[in-house]
């Protein structure tokens, strides 16, 4: 993988991320694709509506439907149906958040699925090992992601043991090659909570040991967002500038225009999918809820600045119509939609960005996006 | 609307069927979209998969989303999106299987709605008002569909009434005229449950109304397949040759070749679609349940000799992984795949009446659609 930083405006940025499996101009929104699927939405219909790059959760496809079929597939990209770049995150998030976390030891941890309640274990090396069996184009890290709140006691010993796996993950990744051809890279992830001490040991000490890029973990869990921000622009303004830097689980349109100002390269979430599924839809104007009353005879587009499939062929009364007959169109064209849009907010953001105009464009969208959550609250 | 029988073969026909918003090949299948939605699949898709005309259903949409807001978008089509032709029922069958039924009378059906329990009325007259305010292409007559069994009185009784309604339906129909500048034709649907002779009646009777095509209702309601059969053969020959003929709600890959072979042009039924949504997808070679075991590391595709999207790119141990990780892709994959065969089916169908070989090809076809069937019972 290379990274090149192509130009900055303020702390903005706009890079390209090179790998084996194509090209990610950044910044970028990645779709998130738990389980080898980006819900509702097919791998062509990602790539139409601009998807670069799309996320899978090693945690979920360990436990279904295991390492060794996903193997026999030539990887994740094969059994998925999707040839572009792909990055998984490590399983660690969901162990301590999903499953019934068994316990953590200097080791690794113990958990019991959340399907079964089957037993498992995974360690900074055997992440490593699934992740190279799934051939994502990035991998990240195990780390343990303190919830929030957290003491300072517990943030510090936590990231103590996240910086301790960080190194083992990065010896096991040195001792191993690729599987399927494509070269994979490494990640690893500042942790720390909202304490900007402990947040900075953690940049220090994972910049020094030099991994392909690296990601903010642990932020978008419940904080203030200006702690949010607080602590994306600290750790940002430590991370060395020639590599990516991902912000994980963030956010809304407004989390992302404002971590982007912060010097932001990646994001993932699960809100415009997720959202989308419950007839929430993002606009250049702020959300619309479609079950609202007041789209029922609503002939426009869902956004009528959008291109997508959704907004050249379907209307709000008909979108409406479809969640209210709890029709799977309707998930589906949200989800085509919501992802079109914010995948159109970065790309209109790198071009601000080469444009060196990214502060006045950054703040007319954010007016624009507060024009129709105003107008829901008057 | 045009219909011209452009060759047969034996009793199999191959036709075609021209309206204002495109032309029909027959023998054709009509994939269901009952409240405005074909589910789970997008109106370029079914593009894709070969629909030639899809129908939609007068009963759901009358009650959601109204028929006030389908005429201030100009029709089911722009409502929904899809601009080729488009079939509608009259609602009888929904209000007679679906509502709280209220009573039958002489001059209509009062039901209750199966959402809010709400009182509606339906007569001959006001289902084709409602039917030139969705602006379908081809519209049904009221009926009562009798259940089966029913007695042999209760069954020509009932076809009294079907009569009575139908020549009402052709003088409102013939007093009025399309809303959007595309003609609409009508059809009427011969009853009379397993009863030759009310069939014969009924088919006599309407015939010689002179109605744009003929279906054949109240079977694939519980009757023994060789009544089915016997009933439409029965009919088939009783009808024009030159007006197309619709079975309703028919059926299997094999009812659907069996029917061909008796003079059928025209079917729709919700198996593919609500099947696909099972798990349950078919093939050249007979049904594959998904969430059998064997496919779990299953990499071929659900059919190797068919070109749809799904097969082209994902196996059946993914497609399998899908449905058990309950991922919606599953139900859009599966659906885009069985409508595909569906439609396969009857291009072929019709390839093989053109080429004066349908006998041959319907045995053959019928080998082919038994023998995963026997596997699986081995």
């Amino acid at each position: 993988m290379r990274f090149t930083l192509q130009h900055t405006d303020g702390a903005a940025r706009a890079g390209l991320l090179q790998t084996d499996r194509g090209s990610v101009e950044t910044p970028v929104f990645m779709p998130v694709g738990t389980q080898g699927s980006v819900k509702a939405i097919e791998p062509r219909e990602l790539r139409e509506v601009g998807a670069q790059i799309i996320l899978g959760n090693t945690y979920h496809l360990y436990l279904r439907p295991g390492v060794e079929l996903i193997e026999k597939t030539g990887g994740l990209h094969g059994f998925v149906g999707w040839n572009g770049p792909m990055l998984t995150d490590s399983g660690g998030y969901q162990v301590f958040s999903l499953s019934d976390l068994r316990g953590i030891d200097p080791d690794g941890v113990h958990f019991k699925s959340h399907h079964d309640g089957s037993v498992h274990r995974f360690t900074p090396e055997s992440v490593v090992d699934i992740q190279r069996s799934l051939g994502s184009d990035i991998m990240m890290v195990l780390d343990e992601c303190p919830p929030y709140p957290c003491d300072e006691e517990y943030a510090e010993r936590s990231n103590q043991l996240t910086l301790k796996w960080a190194a083992r993950c990065l010896d096991r990744f040195s001792a191993t090659t690729a599987k399927y051809g494509a070269g994979q890279s490494l990640f690893a992830i500042v942790q720390g909570s909202v304490y900007g001490r402990i947040r900075e040991t953690s940049a220090r000490a994972l910049v020094s040991l030099d991994f392909d890029g690296y990601a903010i973990g642990g932020l978008s869990v419940g904080e203030p967002v200006s702690d949010m921000y607080a602590m994306t622009e600290l750790c940002a303004a430590l991370l060395p500038a020639q590599k990516p830097r991902y912000l994980m689980g963030v956010g809304t349109p407004q989390n992302l225009l404002e971590s982007i100002g912060r010097g932001i390269d990646m994001f993932d979430c699960v809100l415009p999918t997720r959202n989308g599924r419950n007839a929430m839809v993002f606009t250049r104007r702020g959300r619309l809820n479609l079950r609202n009353a007041k789209f029922t005879d609503d002939l426009a587009p869902v956004d009528p600045e959008c291109g997508c499939y959704a907004c050249r062929n379907f209307s709000r009364a008909y979108l409406r119509h479809l969640f209210k007959a709890r029709e799977i169109l309707g998930l589906q064209l949200a989800t085509i939609h919501n992802l079109s849009f914010y995948l159109w907010l970065m790309n209109a953001a790198r071009d601000a960005i080469l444009g060196d105009r990214f502060g006045a464009w950054k703040e007319s969208a954010l007016r624009d996006l507060a024009s129709e959550d105003q107008a829901e609250a008057h």
